[in-house]
Order: structure tokens, then C-alpha cells, then sequence
């Protein structure tokens, strides 16, 4: 048990978000642009936490790899300060008018846009998360609540002091961003009913946190995170770019959302593709699982190939690991799509028209692409400045989250005595 | 009990769907044409199944006003149909793409508009609300699973076989309006637990429905439909405009969610305003729930007004009756709403600039007027066309929601090779 006071967290982040509501955007950035600058000068103070998280981490028995995830060295700084000031330079979403028109009657009307509140956040390991997201946050005047992982705890408390000490120094309420002191597992469970607090709650980790996000916080809640991304190769792609999208897509960096799980070809191509393609995944160290037909193409030898298992589409491998399978048609193709993928990000290697055209109508997902690796789908890369999470819902946001999916809207008419006839 | 199968109208509902996504605009126009022809075409059967229900109503000893509603004759199937046919004239916002760009990398990306899926509603009596959704929903490429009142399920059966039969002979699945053949209370809590076939659920009646949905779906839903609205009426308001627009809000239809409950008047104009506004309304026969300084300005005599209770104050009437408080300031109206209000349709009267940017920059509703009538928050008057409910959620759509809101994006990327460069 834990004696934080959620209640009062709460309390307090919706007194900060109206005040941040009503900042002008200029104080905003004033205080992103304070962020950014003192995440590199006041860089020693975080970086000495973080050692402390880190020598923990390795006592503990750590593995190497999820280690590093949590090392923030001067570069690493660098870089998450050089993001907070990419956030401050984007043009804030609130207050911008869409559809606005002139109705029969006079009235001027318009869609505003407005924060959507309070956002809370739990999430995992990386603690350049604790920035990013409360630069995003921020940026689109909403406040947040944190709940980071138990693994960074110091440095996350230290990122978030430097927050509230620019936040105030920009004379914004330090509550505009709140690190729950406590990574207790009730902390948790304790969010997930904080309804009356949060408007939008934003899970960023793996497969257990997103699917206990979604079936139980009482609040409109993302789901996302979970990519199960297939590229089809057409009869008629180009073989070298599907050879090259693909590659990309599994190697680049394995361990996201948006890499690919799934290859599917089709059998007229398979013969040209296969061999190429794994010669390339061989190199690379990426394990093939193939289905009979791909697997007498690419053969064992050579490249790192082995029969795929029914449970292996489907899953999602966040590692050097591909399923292959070879189909007969685009039919095939898209009914795979249909029954394995997770809504996320779908590509196809075609040239020709139709096939194009059926696959981005037909298909799904939060993105789907065409002759585009699936690693593309992304707020950076989407021209959205950054993301808080690539959501797979349908209501609210799909795909990358940016400022904009970050607020809602209210409706203005303006008037002068315009009343309901009849 | 029932042994209503609801697992399989989900099961239909979703395939109906995907066939729904698929269908050409035009094949969509023409089954809505076919039943704006059928209600008045086929009018007798439905009129005949109508009476069963209203004789029914009238022998279980229901209210007459409630009777009348239920009540469907030639005149008011009209207006259904011409309410079907303008539906049908509106553009399809499927397949609709925003946000198109071309990425420095010569991706060209746009989201592209989808159907949601499968909406579920549940509403009560009025059996107009089975016509007008089910031509919202599909003509936004939405299947819909329907849950009617028991008042009205022999009318909403009728027309629930009129809607089937104008979807197959336009080619369309009978399945993407599915009418749940019973009116047991367990259909409803059936409903909230259909996560993976209901995509939104959207409930239209009273507060207690609402807040149950809000409460116990398991999928996203709208809160809508409860509205405690306030029109203030400020220092520098149009007296005579502030009169008219305050009555138009509260008589024009009082049983509505737009409809005005609370009057704020600032104290410098309550001497001139109250007296006009208390003889028109007490000539509607509107009762007035005043606080001292009101009602000491109004007076008991000629016109029906008492000392307001507490709750009378943040309560939605749905009637001729209406609450009146005097305020010293702006900003004590502000804080009135905040406390009070619903978040659905707040308006202030003035001729003040620095008022009126106040009043919308600070209240935070779905829409927020000046000096125009709150019975003015409308998807007809809105120039949507028309509306499934009037949202007070912030996700996805807040305010009247319309085909727009019906739908979801998906992010659409054509390239010619691009790949994740790092």
C-alpha cells in the first residue's frame, strides 16, 4: 500500500490545466524553451540520479540490454532537449477554429479547439518518456499525471523537479505536471479509477499494461502499442524495393511497434523474392519462420530459417524474428490481414493499380502503405512534431498522437439575437 | 430473461458492416431514397402497427403527453421521410480525406475517413429515433444494432422490416440495422458488455440511462443529452434582445436538452431586465425559482415566481420552469457555470467585447453562444445535416454529432520505396 493522495494529485492537476488553458502560447514556449536549456545545464544533477537508478538496475540483476534503455548520459540529454525545443517551436493547436461558416441565420460559427484537460500517463523503463510526454502535454495545455516505472524512479523524480522549477520560473503551476512519488503497484489501480481527474489516459508499454488499460480505467483510454504489421508482397512488386521495405521494416529497429512481424508473398513472386529477401534478413541475424511453401524456396541452408508454428501469426515479435508465409492471391492476402493483424500499420509492394487500390480500401488499420516501409508510421515522420502513442482505437485518435490529437473542441456561435424558429 | 442471441446480431452486425464500408455512395442514396418512399408508401401498416402500441400506452394508463409521443400519423411520417430523404442527400464523408501532404521523403499521406463500425443504441419511447439513426448510420457506412423502448416495439418492428426490406432491394445487408426483438431489461445489459461488436454506443433518453451507460459500457459511449443550461445576461447586454432570447430558450420546446434552466443576470441590469423577462415567460406560463434579490425585483404578483430551493440551481427542468439568480460580476456568472452547468450549452447576452471573449474563451461546454438562443445547439442548425445525439463527452466529438462524427481516419501513405533512414 502507498499513502499517496491521488485524490489531491487529481485536485490539484485540474486547478493547473485551466490555468495552462488560459496561458498564452508565448509563456508556453517561454517555459518549453527554459526545459530545454536546463536539461543540458542542469544536466550533472540528473545525470547523477540516474546513475543511482542504474546501479540499481545492475544490481538487481538487469539485463544489458534493458539497462541501456535506462542510461541517460550528456548525449542522451542532448537529444531530449533538442526534442522539447522542437515542441516549443510547433504552432500550439489551442484556439484554432475549424469549419468555421456563416449559418443561414447570421450566427458565425466555428469549432475551437481546446486541451483536453488532464492526461495521465503510465509507462515503463525509458525515463526521456517523463520529458517528452510533458513537453507534448504542455505544448497542447493539457496537464499531466505520471506514473513512471519503479526502475527510474530517481531520475524520473529529478526530470520532474527541473519541470516544475521551469514550469514556475515561466509562472505556470508547478502542478501542470505532476510524477507520482510512489511506484507502488497500487498507484496504478488507483489511476485506473480516477475518473473525475483524468480525461484521457495513455498506457506506453507492453501488451499487459495497454489490454488492463483497456478493460479496466473507468476513462476514455488509448489503446495502442500493439503492432502486428503484415507487407504483402503483390504479384507485381517490385522485387528489389520489396526485398529493401522489408528489410528495413523488421531490422531498423525491431524492438518498436510499427517493425514488421508478418511477410506474406505471393506465390507467382515468391520464387524471385524469397531468396532474396532472406539473404539480406541472413545477414541481418533475423530468424525466418516459414510456412512449407516459403521454406522450400529459401531453403535451410545458409540463412537462419525454420518451420513457423500456428502461434507465430499473429504475434508480435519485437525482435529479430519474421513469419513468412506465401498466399495465392491479394484475397488471401487480405483475409490474413484481417484475422492476424492488430490494426496497426499494413504496407504492400505493388505496381499495380488495382491492387493498390483494394488494399488501402480494404485494409483496416491505423495506417497502410504503399511501397512505404511500415517503420514510417510515426508522428515525426507523419510531419505531426511527435507523438505521445500510436493509438489503434478508432474512436477520438488513430495512428500517431500529436498536439492536435491531444485536444478536443468546443463549438463558438456568435450572434446578435438569433433565436430557434418555429 | 431472454433468449435473444446477442452474439450473433453482433456477429451479422460486423459482417454487415464491412459490406456497408464497401458499398458505393450512390448504392447508399438509393436505399435511403427507397425508404423515404416506403414511409409514406407503405405509411398504413406502419400507422396500424403504431395504434397497437398507442392503444396499448393509453390502456396501461400512460400520461397523454407521453402518449403523443409515441404516436406516429401520416403528418409526422412525412416529416420522418423528408427527414430520410435530406439524409440521403447529403454527401457521404466516407472516403474523405484531410490533412493531405506530401512528406519531405515524397510520401504522399492524407487521413482518409472510415465508418466507425457497428454503432449500438439504446433509446425510449419516440419511434422516429429508429428511422432518423438508422439513416445517419447508414449513410455513414455504419451498421447499427437498435434497442428500442417497450412502448414503441411494435412501430419500431414495423419499421425496422421497412428499413430491412429498402437496404436488399438496394443490394444491402438486411444485417446493417438489426432491431433486438425484445425489450427485456437484460437486452440492455447485454449491450454495455459488447465490447468486440459495438463499436460506439450511443444512449438517447433520460439522465439515469446515460449515466448507467457512462458508468457500465464496456465499449466507448456517448454521454450526452443532459444539458443544465445557463444564459447570462450581462451589464451591457441588449435588454430587449437578452428577453427575447431568454424566452425563445426556455418556451420554444422546454422538454429538450438545449433548453434554457438557469437565467444569471448581472445586478447593474436586473432592475430593467428581470421585470420584461418574468411577464413574457409568465405569460407562457413559466414558473420562476428566483433568489431574494430576483425575486424581490419581480415580485410575486402577475407572474408565477417563488424563492428557489438549492437544488434548484444545477438542475435540468425539461419543463416550464426555470431557475433566476442575480450576479454581481462576470466572473461570478463564470463560476456559477463552472460549479453548475453540464458542460453542454452555456450563452451570455452582451454588447461587451471583453465579455463576450471572456464568456467563450472561459466556459467549458460543447458550445458556448453570444446572443444567440442555447436551443441553437443543433446538428440541423449546425449545418450537419442532422444529429444522433448531442455530445458533452471531449473525445472524439463533443456538441451535435453528425456523419462526421460517425466516423474514424485511417492514415493512408503512397510511396515508391521509402524506407526508416537511421
Amino acid at each position: 500500500m502507498t499513502n499517496v493522495d491521488l485524490d489531491q494529485i487529481g485536485r490539484d492537476a485540474r486547478s493547473a490545466s485551466g490555468q495552462l488553458a488560459r496561458a498564452a502560447p508565448g509563456q508556453v514556449t517561454h517555459a518549453l524553451m527554459l526545459l530545454a536549456d536546463s536539461l543540458t545545464g542542469r544536466a550533472d544533477g540528473i545525470i547523477a540520479a540516474n546513475s543511482s537508478d542504474v546501479e540499481r538496475a545492475r544490481a538487481g540483476g538487469m539485463d544489458d540490454h534493458v539497462v541501456d534503455r535506462l542510461v541517460l548520459d550528456h548525449e542522451r540529454l542532448r537529444a531530449v532537449a533538442d526534442g522539447v525545443a522542437s515542441v516549443a517551436a510547433l504552432p500550439s493547436p489551442v484556439g484554432q477554429e475549424t469549419d468555421s461558416r456563416v449559418l443561414p441565420n447570421g450566427v458565425r460559427l466555428s469549432r475551437r479547439r481546446v486541451p483536453l484537460g488532464v492526461i495521465g500517463v503510465i509507462y515503463e523503463s525509458r525515463p526521456n518518456v517523463t520529458v517528452d510526454i510533458s513537453s507534448l502535454c504542455i505544448r497542447s495545455g493539457n496537464a499531466a499525471i505520471l506514473r513512471g516505472g519503479k526502475e527510474s524512479i530517481e531520475t524520473n523524480t529529478a526530470l520532474a523537479v527541473l519541470i516544475g522549477d521551469c514550469l514556475a520560473e515561466a509562472g505556470l503551476p508547478r502542478a501542470a505536471v505532476q510524477l507520482i512519488p510512489s511506484t507502488d503497484r497500487s498507484v496504478v489501480e488507483g489511476m485506473l479509477r480516477m475518473r473525475e481527474h483524468i480525461d484521457l489516459l495513455i498506457p506506453r508499454g507492453g501488451a499487459e499494461l495497454v489490454m488492463r488499460v483497456a478493460r479496466e480505467a473507468t476513462m476514455p483510454a488509448i489503446t495502442g502499442g500493439i503492432g502486428v504489421c503484415h507487407t504483402y508482397v503483390d504479384s507485381e512488386a517490385d522485387i528489389e524495393m520489396a526485398a529493401r521495405v522489408t528489410y528495413n521494416a523488421k531490422v531498423q529497429r525491431p524492438s518498436v511497434c510499427n517493425a514488421l512481424d508478418t511477410v506474406l508473398v505471393h506465390s507467382s513472386v515468391a520464387g524471385s523474392f524469397l531468396p532474396r529477401m532472406a539473404a539480406m534478413m541472413g545477414e541481418a541475424g533475423v530468424e525466418l519462420r516459414c510456412d512449407a511453401r516459403a521454406l522450400s524456396i529459401i531453403g535451410e541452408a545458409g540463412v537462419n530459417a525454420r518451420r513457423a508454428e500456428a502461434s507465430d501469426y499473429g504475434q508480435e515479435f519485437l525482435s529479430l524474428t519474421a513469419s513468412v508465409r506465401v498466399v495465392s492471391s491479394l484475397d488471401e492476402a487480405l483475409s490474413h490481414i484481417e484475422e492476424y493483424g492488430s490494426g496497426h500499420s499494413e504496407a504492400i509492394i505493388t505496381e499495380n493499380y488495382q491492387a493498390a487500390r483494394r488494399f488501402t480500401d480494404e485494409v483496416d488499420a491505423s495506417a497502410v502503405f504503399v511501397n512505404v516501409s511500415t517503420r514510417l508510421n510515426d508522428g515525426a515522420e507523419f510531419g505531426l512534431g511527435a507523438e505521445v502513442a500510436i493509438s489503434t482505437n478508432k474512436m477520438h485518435a488513430r495512428g500517431p498522437m500529436g498536439l492536435s490529437e491531444l485536444t478536443s473542441y468546443k463549438w463558438i456561435a456568435l450572434g446578435d439575437g438569433q433565436i430557434k424558429e418555429g
